[in-house]
């Protein structure tokens, strides 16, 4: 791929949307083309998927959750981001399928073969060039969350099974250390740009290298 | 399972829903307890998936597709099928997975494999009792549909499309023959249904067995 895929991952209230923004902004003064994107969703079709998964009163089977997830991002993929890479854009995108690790294997207990399948399936070998990580105790996630208002179908969810998906996100930034990238999201917001700002700047040392080599 | 699971296969225009109807009927007039759906849909949220899937109006990739169609089965299977073979019934299902082989799979060129993935992770072992599959030529179901009016996002495909998947459930019924059972739908309705009332009996008589022996 030409382009560079960067997903933004983490429980809730971890402050990704603050810095998916800065991402944003950052690249494009390097002059990078960016596009900024989500999951699920992305698409028409993709968001009204989203709406179906975030309804409260929708009850579901975890493997239809599973399933629909997929769905929506084998249309995000088709539609928005493969097309993005191919034409060499920065695709900025908050939450992947490491969500759906940590969400719907971790913390619901899918077994997580199942969703190695799906992704194999679904996205073949593409997997994000890199995934920022935004570790924040879950207490302290949930109280920024609680200040935002109204919560959706898996933000009234127990704490417990937050912990689960923390814990998700744990295990898979030990088994692809290479992708992700750990940020501690309880430090200021200054510091965090800063932080990513400074590994943006490998990747696009990074990118720079393999376009020359044409890779 | 202690009931028995039979779906209702074919191309458009066949008669399936006529049929569909005089078998409730006959079996229920065996004194066995019956329940009628049908795919894509069967549950509030699978028939809202339906709508995404029928809606003429709406592009989307082939593997979102296929996805939507198992996101819909999953809670099918869940919510509706499963819960009543465990209680005994006969389920009557009009559509079922072989017409995933048959639409996406030999109809839009989807690999096989990736339809027998989906189909192993969602239903395990399980596959129909029996699949009365109505053979139809192309032309002659089309008739009968364009006699019914508005068409929907998969009857408005050309005649090719329609070949390929006859082709497909002829393919289908060598690979599965103990659980296909091919009925000419061009012989008259009651023509159709004694010969799928025949077929019953045989059912019947071995499901009770089955029922004897404890399997």
């Amino acid at each position: 791929m030409k382009g560079c895929f960067i997903t933004f991952e983490g429980t809730e209230g971890a402050g990704k949307s603050t810095q998916i923004l800065a991402v944003s902004k950052f690249l494009q003064q390097q002059g990078l083309e960016v596009i900024t994107t989500r999951e699920p969703g992305g698409t028409a079709l993709s968001e009204q998927i989203r709406g179906l998964l975030l309804d409260k009163s929708q009850k579901m089977s975890q493997m239809t959750e599973l399933l629909l997830m997929f769905a929506a991002r084998a249309e995000h993929l088709s539609q928005v981001i493969l097309p993005a890479l191919q034409a060499g854009k920065w695709v900025l995108c908050d939450r992947f399928t490491e969500s759906s690790y940590a969400y719907q294997g971790y913390g619901r207990g899918m077994p997580l073969e199942n969703i190695a399948i799906l992704e194999q399936l679904v996205q073949g070998d593409l997997r994000p060039d890199c995934t920022f990580w935004f570790d924040i105790p879950i207490l302290e996630g949930m109280k920024r969350v609680n200040r935002r208002g109204e919560q959706d179908r898996f933000e009234v969810e127990n704490i417990a099974f937050f912990e689960s998906i923390a814990s998700g996100f744990q295990a898979l930034s030990e088994q692809r250390p290479s992708q992700f990238y750990r940020i501690d999201a309880t430090q200021s917001i200054e510091k965090v740009t800063a932080m990513i700002e400074e590994k943006l700047d490998q990747l696009i040392a990074m990118h720079a290298v393999k376009g020359i080599q044409g890779l």
